[in-house]
């Protein structure tokens, strides 16, 4: 693989993601960051030169631009044991990816970056109406996989795939989004037992 | 692969992606319809057996079952000529079905299921309200893959893959959801360029 950069907002968990597969892998990222509180992934040099879609994560490998953080992680990930070596597996991987970018992310995450970030009180009447629906979208999405670890020790195998790695960022940090972890005792033994995984780095390192 | 079973609504573009893929590859699927307007994908025999998610499509294959429309195409497709062979080609697919999922379906696909199946005399005031906010992001997501598709032919290589078979099915129907393709002449283009290609079935077939 060329130099990796990544371009990215530290404080996001998509952005983790990636540093989490990096690190599973050992590979070394550069990291370039962007406060996306102050417009700078909206610049038009951005827009040109990083990302079109105006969005970080972006990795970057040589001249190349790759955003959308799961597919970050399965360039790093592929041909490795991040990825299941069986073909259905492998799909369901994918499968809770997918899952996560649809029902997982637009509220777990949103709701934790509007209260944690932008804070209640800033927020449009617009996005306020829609915490509600977001709310139970995300506890939906919480007790699916609640019910889904009830007999397992990771998502996919027994033991870590992208599939784990692409669902523990927004995962752990959930309470930020009003959602109370403590209902849902098999992913908070889920998120304890990646935690403890050689070769885990934190959210913040 | 063991006998596939596509579970399904017919009239669903996330459908219709499994159904392409196959298509293009050969593959016959046994297809069984659920009419997710009578909430036949919510039943409990449904969330037990086929998708705890209760929803559509779900592709069976023998015993096991994998929802997420894009996980499907993969797994119908892996190790094929619809999967690019290079690595960050590969994860370049993937960015756009991603990208698919996050920007494009919920506001394209949503805006199209809101005004032709359920008619918009019968959304509730909250879906009312989002219908701005989805047209102006289904816009913005349509305006990227026009310029993305200025000087390309495909979304990622020279010949279809799979990036181009989860965007071709809501952008072809698009206008239902009150988008005027008329804007977008590279992406017209585009969907003529799959359209007439050998192997390939239209939504309805």
């Amino acid at each position: 693989m060329a130099a990796l950069v990544l371009h990215e907002y530290a404080a996001s968990g998509n952005c983790y993601k990636i540093r989490l597969t990096a690190a599973h892998l050992g590979i070394p990222l550069e990291r370039r960051e962007y406060d996306i509180m102050k417009g700078e992934t909206r610049t038009p040099q951005f827009l040109a030169e990083v990302n079109a879609n105006g969005r970080i994560p972006v990795l970057q490998s040589g001249n190349d631009f790759l955003p959308e953080s799961n597919a970050s992680c399965f360039y790093l990930a592929d041909g490795s044991d991040l990825i299941p070596h069986d073909r259905f597996e492998r799909a369901d991987m994918l499968r809770w990816m997918f899952w996560e970018q649809y029902n997982h992310e637009p509220n777990v995450a949103t709701l934790r970056f509007w209260r944690e970030c932008i804070g209640e009180a800033n927020l449009s009447d617009a996005q306020r109406a829609l915490i509600p629906a977001k709310q139970g979208a995300g506890e939906a999405a919480l007790a699916l996989m609640d019910e889904h670890l009830e007999k397992r020790t990771f998502f996919v195998l027994d033991r870590l795939t992208l599939a784990d790695i692409a669902l523990y960022p927004y995962t752990h940090i959930a309470a930020g989004g009003g959602f109370d972890l403590d209902a849902y005792p098999n992913v908070q033994a889920w998120l304890a037992r990646v935690a403890a995984l050689p070769g885990h780095v934190p959210m913040d390192a």
